[in-house]
């Protein structure tokens, strides 16, 4: 990691990763049974995704957000049957 | 299900679980492990969790939001390690 990389600014990236419509989704289709069997009747869907807090340097917040877009289409979703959305900020301070 | 509950407004709960700070959470570990093999070296940290979009029927938002956190704290969320936030809105229509 470069100096100039260690002084850049700590970004806070919130991604979702959800199935696209279409797709069948057995997670929340477990969970909306349950729930039925739970007694919460009034439910009728669950869709299941994935949240993912990532934090990283970068000079600026277009910088993050290119690079966490590259993280996604690379790693983070399966472009074929997932599609995602994320939002960049400046990372909260412990 | 009764008629009332039928005719009531369909709601829209958009969930996010996810480990308590303290907690190890060995997938967002897995997850940043792959990023920097992938020479994404600038991220620091990822933390893994759940975000669930339930549907559901209810008089008011105030009687959607109490249904989503009963079915929080009994089902979806352990919380013991999780915690978990949510926000109610009308559905959109498909």
């Amino acid at each position: 990691m470069s100096e100039a990389t260690q002084t850049a600014t700590l970004w806070l990236a919130r991604i979702h990763v959800t199935l696209k419509p279409a797709v069948v989704d057995p997670q929340g289709d477990t969970i909306l049974s349950a729930l039925h069997q739970l007694h919460f009747n009034d439910v009728q869907g669950v869709r299941a995704g994935k949240y993912l807090e990532v934090t990283l340097r970068a000079a600026d917040a277009d910088a993050a957000a290119a690079s966490v877009d590259a993280m996604c289409s690379t790693l983070l979703a399966n472009p074929v049957i997932e599609r995602y959305t994320f939002d960049v900020e400046v990372a909260p301070e412990d």
